[in-house]
């Protein structure tokens, strides 16, 4: 099932999407909530980000492959995370399916996309085993964890290089019923295929994060994980136009402009 | 002006503290809000949070004497940031003035208070020049940014050393009008002082980091910034209580006890 959020006139409301219908929801989706008769044209609404989260978690890097081939490209030898260290990002960076990626008038030429699986966490999770860590994920969206490499190289945090506004497309909506391990993720850039990955070959699975997470930090409901990129990302230019697929999800899809 | 955030039965409100009477506020202190005639007394309310931040920006080291003096207890060379790189902290880990610090059970020795003054944003701030960034602040609070030593060497990110739940007291409220540079922030552990300095002697200043960052990122209002300690932070331990003095704002107060 896709939980969407969505605002209409001047609501602001969940709904579910089945093909071009999305039937409104009163309430939030993994809290108390009541499925309205209520029906209204997907395109018709404005999609926004599923969730702001109340803790934004972000795995960096998560993929053997990416690892390598990054490493090959700065003439370094490869440094795989040794533990499942989670890391931040921040909520001013959000921005919906359909909406502008903005490329600062100060960002370089290695303005890239990283195309991520999310967990969108239902329940509140503490010291949760590893066999259980999926039971806390409500469902699953798409994360394009957009960076600027000059900055990223350059800079003490992420700060600006992976934070900087409207470098973290989420959506298109949130996604019931999957497994990480099921999922392929592709990346389009101008309607082309530049990348093409199992979601599931993580350095460490999604359970691994959660279970490691809760040990130390309570998960609440509403937060969302990031889990991390394969490949190694090309450059995106004003004019271009980032698709990320991941199977059983849906496409979500950004077109990037200059800052003016 | 001294701004609370307070729980009486089951309701939250904002509210304008007086001695030990808190005047009722209806809406935001820094949106529309009324101040009521209803006054309650500071001593039978619940002090909360003062604020969930959308984003919780940390300015991570930002004094020199901080930088000294931990280099040499380490016995390396001191590295001074040579930017404003703002970074960031969860909300998982925020508690209240009087509320417990849990030391997990796997927390090392080093476990370490370090007091900051803290800007709480009142306005949306995008490119604003350093003169002018004050004006975007609404008030200053106190933040605890405890810290456990081991694990913030051994750890790829800053998730569990600085990140795990009740790592980030914040309080006891929000006081307006006050300036950075005539502070002194004084920490006592079990009523002994163990530190006392300038608040203002930062390598960058709260409007240097206000300017830097909203070159790149939108702050907005509920936003808080924590700018960063001096001193030598020393090891508390359950049953030890920690106060932090800000002149002007207050003290934030918060006992250590062991995890169950």
């Amino acid at each position: 099932m896709n939980w969407c959020r969505f605002q209409s006139g001047a609501t602001i409301s969940y709904g579910i999407v089945e093909g071009d219908a999305v039937t409104v929801v009163e309430g939030i989706p993994w809290q108390e909530h009541h499925v309205t008769a209520r029906k209204l044209r997907l395109s018709e609404v404005k999609l926004l980000v599923p969730v702001i989260p109340g803790t934004f978690y972000c795995a960096g890097v998560n993929y053997r492959s990416h690892v390598i081939k990054m490493a090959q490209k700065r003439g370094a030898e490869p440094k795989f995370p040794e533990k499942a260290d989670i890391g931040y990002r921040a909520n001013n960076a959000l921005v919906a399916h359909g909406e502008n990626i903005i490329k600062p008038k100060l960002a370089g030429e290695e303005f890239q996309y990283e195309a991520e699986l999310v967990a969108v966490f239902g329940k509140t999770a503490r010291n949760v085993p590893k066999e259980k860590a999926l039971d806390y994920v409500f469902g699953w969206t798409i994360g394009n964890d957009v960076s600027e490499r000059h900055w990223q190289r350059a800079d003490r945090t992420l700060w600006r290089s992976k934070n900087a506004d409207t470098f973290k497309p989420m959506g298109p909506w949130i996604t019931t019923g999957l497994h990480p391990k099921d999922m392929r993720t592709i990346v389009r850039l101008n309607g082309q295929e530049v990348e093409n990955f199992a979601t599931g070959d993580m350095i460490f699975d999604a359970e691994t994060y959660i279970a490691e997470v809760s040990k130390y930090i309570t998960i609440n409901p509403g937060d969302v994980m990031w889990l991390g990129t394969d490949g190694v990302p090309q450059n995106m230019k004003p004019g271009d136009v980032c698709e990320i697929d991941i199977t059983g999800i849906g496409t979500l899809r950004n077109p990037i402009v200059a800052e003016k």
